[in-house]
């Protein structure tokens, strides 16, 4: 697919509003603002020409094969908020953005068995909303931002640091419709009717769902997920660690205790930098040109009572399993605690304060403002062993390699079950060209090195997504193969996200409009 | 594809001895008997036309390879023991059966981790083999019977009721070779060298693991899988419910217990002749050409000392929590406890004694013997909603269906965190023609009055395939059309395990041979 000429979109979008009663066409330089990502580093054109918005049913179909028709590509979104990421913005050629964000019904939320079926429309917020407004006792696995959609979030491998942290492993059940507007169900959706969409996982055959993550595959419209059933009781645990070179310790003693099963959560270990960028700027510590340096950085954590490492961790469960937990925590936690160990204890009637146990905020983005009025970032998510050694050597690599481009270091490592995941934010000033190109170098650097050491990037924006996918080389990039041939299945007019899913350009598959139909 | 004529097959055969230097190949009756199934209903010809075995290496993707140039149709099996679902028999069209068996290289074994990584011919036997001569403190979950295939296993959703008893879900990256004889790795192995391959389930893009799960889209080759860490104690617990109507109850008392996490496992609920079948044969107890009444299931209960619904479940963790879970459990289990609450210890250092432990056996086939010297069973997985009521009532509803044909009531049910899957095995003698004809139309009774009340079948024999999958109808099909437009894409000449996707014939892809190579 190239870049639709003028006749054919005015085609495309005169086709589709004729076909739909409650359809929202945006086109101009509005819709260019709208839709841009504000983080974007280059001034890359973005390629948004119009957007539509349906309200739903079988509009989504109607417009996809409308753009099959047209030879129109589509670049579908849920919300567009996956800052950091890319946003809302489609990359490389002119797309139409098919925004879904006015498709927000929460279809079902059930209590006894944990779980919901939203549209993409859906917000942390939201459902948030809905479940306090029915006193429902269900918890949220939120990320920093809680504006962004559900759906979408769980797409793009967000994450939280809940037990239901890894929120694309949370999802049961998706309807979806592929490249050429065919509607599928998978899983027990498939049966129709069935009560077991969001109970049962796996139907007969293969289990698809994970198919449509980070794919351009087709489009959700809808998605199973399932939720943490409140528990009786939880206790939030939060130390400070002072010294920078004692990460590999705590990395090691956080292991052993979720190995034991003692810590449900996926402990969560954070730069002193990543806190202090929701709380100050960066002009409050340095006007210097170059990333802060040790004098800088010492007189900061004074100031804010921030340790190097900021390790946050909650258990939850019966009321004697979390004491009897907390207990072999808090003693193994001690040696680390510079501060002591902050422990803040929740049981079931009490108010919920705060958002480790699922309050979502439009927070997360107070860090964008680190570098100023034209503040923004770009985030890389790479994961590790589980182990303490690499986690050292991992953080004073990545360290180094941001000093040398006059980056501050901002990370947080999420420990899970065999893996660790860590999620650096470079966090930049737009209206400074030259640190936009040293933080596009430096993205680029860090997906090469950590390759290296065999590690890959989990996210990344679209417009490094080329790069992170180049690593994955193994017999001559096969997996990149077998999703094109999966994509050309699938979408055959290639119509869908072009260049999003990153296969390397002499293996993409050459778009071509079904003749039959 | 259609069937292989005799000079397709021999030129297949001779192409393939030349390109691999270590390849058995197996012809005429010998190897039809060999690999036939033993369970199987129907005097079906089964279609093996010859065996294929090799030991390695690249041969795989040769076969392949020269399969597709000459039409003729392979049916990989690892081990071929999915007894009850089909044994290593192919199905319908003729086909060359692709045993990987002598490919049994234990490849890795991470203690601190807890995974491996296996070829196909590795049988549970032999990983437990491997860990007691290694002394690795590392727990299998094992099903019923465990000379079968680990990679097997997991490909077919085969099960056990530890913790990590859904084995398709302990998956973590695979090697295929795709159905053109491309090879394949997924997740993190597409980073050539990675370490990690086994402790992270996603790269960047779609997860396509569960992709291979009881498809015929590629072969595996070779298989990550999470083993469960050795814990530091444990505690099994055993109870006899004599009262039927029980069932709902006590369902829901284990959910309640499982959802507070006080139980790690899936606790199981077995009726009597699912116990009754391991120690003795049908003629003990009647020689009638119809299902045990009454009384004899009453006498066969006393004498062997069982009690209408038999459950067990295992806690796991460290000493303090085990006992603190056990508290909880043995209360709540009290009430249905007709000859009271047996608890087994165990803790780390002390010798490992039973099954439920981790001990796989070659004894879960003795079941089979039931109906005598011709016994033989087919099995049928179908999952429920964690309800009490519902598995009352579908336990009720299964029992008249069989009873209305002859047949006996061997049910299990495995309680899992939103759902329960209840296995029903049909046993049967072979010799008797009638009681085939009967299990036959039972099976297929039995799939579809499940999915009246909206439940899928999510095992079936290849020959119960077309009918397990028909039920999935969303859309007309919509499920089973991706599926068939995904095959096309990866296994173009429709070379592999033809007729086991189930696709409804309309919508099956009509194999053709790739043209350009």
């Amino acid at each position: 697919v190239t870049s639709p000429d003028d006749r054919a979109l005015s085609r495309f979008l005169a086709d589709v509003e004729r076909r739909s009663s409650d359809l929202e066409i945006l086109t101009g330089d509005d819709c260019v603002r709208r839709y841009s990502d504000p983080f974007r580093l280059r001034s890359l054109g973005d390629g948004t020409v119009a957007a539509v918005r349906p309200s739903g049913g079988t509009a989504i179909q109607d417009i996809v094969r409308s753009a099959n028709e047209h030879g129109v590509p589509l670049w579908p979104i849920s919300r567009g908020e996956n800052l950091g990421y890319g946003g809302s913005a489609s990359f490389g050629d002119a797309a139409v953005i098919l925004d879904l964000s006015r498709m927000n019904r929460i279809l079902a939320v059930n209590v006894e068995d944990a779980f919901c079926l939203v549209e993409p429309g859906v917000s942390f917020v939201d459902m948030h909303d809905h479940l306090q407004r029915h006193d429902l006792p269900l918890w949220l696995s939120v990320p920093g931002y809680g504006l962004g959609s559900m759906v979408g979030n769980a797409l793009e491998r967000g994450v939280g640091n809940s037990p239901y942290g890894d929120h694309a492993s949370q999802i049961c059940g998706l309807e979806v419709v592929l490249g050429d507007g065919e509607l599928v169900r998978t899983g027990m959706g498939a049966l129709s009717g069935s009560g077991m969409w969001q109970r049962q996982r796996a139907a007969l055959g293969p289990r698809y769902d994970e198919l449509f993550v980070q794919s351009g595959y087709g489009v959700v419209t809808k998605m199973g997920l399932w939720l943490m059933p409140q528990p009786e009781a939880s206790a939030a645990i939060e130390i400070e660690l002072s010294d920078r070179d004692g990460l590999g310790g705590l990395v090691e003693t956080l292991t052993s205790l979720k190995r034991q099963a003692y810590i449900q959560d996926s402990p969560v270990i954070a730069s002193f930098l990543t806190m202090a960028a929701l709380r100050s700027v960066r002009s409050d510590w340095s006007d210097e040109r170059r990333a802060l340096n040790l004098e800088e950085s010492r007189r900061l954590r004074d100031a804010l009572g921030l340790g190097w490492w900021n390790a946050r961790t909650r258990l939850y469960g019966p009321v004697d399993m979390v004491e009897l937990c907390l207990g072999h925590v808090e003693k193994a936690l001690r040696p680390f605690a510079d501060s002591g160990v902050r422990v803040s204890r929740w049981r079931r009637g009490e108010p919920i304060e705060n958002a480790h146990r699922g309050i979502p905020s439009g927070g997360g983005l107070a860090n964008a403002q680190w570098c100023g009025e034209g503040g923004a970032h770009v985030d890389l998510a790479v994961a590790l062993p589980l182990s303490g050694a690499e986690a050292m050597r991992h953080a004073l690599r990545v360290m180094d390699l941001l000093e040398s481009v006059g980056v501050d270091y901002h990370s947080a490592f999420y420990l899970r079950e065999r893996h660790m995941l860590n999620i650096v934010q470079l966090l930049f000033d737009r209206n400074d060209t030259a640190m936009c190109e040293a933080v596009e170098a430096a993205y680029k650097m860090l997906i090469i090195d950590a390759s290296m050491r065999g590690y890959g990037v989990t996210r990344a924006p679209a417009h490094f997504r080329a790069d992170a996918m180049a690593v994955f080389d193994f017999a001559d990039h096969a997996l990149s193969r077998m999703g094109a041939r999966i994509k050309a299945a699938l979408d055959p007019g290639a119509i869908l996200s072009p260049g999003k899913d990153g296969f390397p350009a002499e293996i993409r598959p050459i778009g071509s409009l079904p003749t039959a139909r």
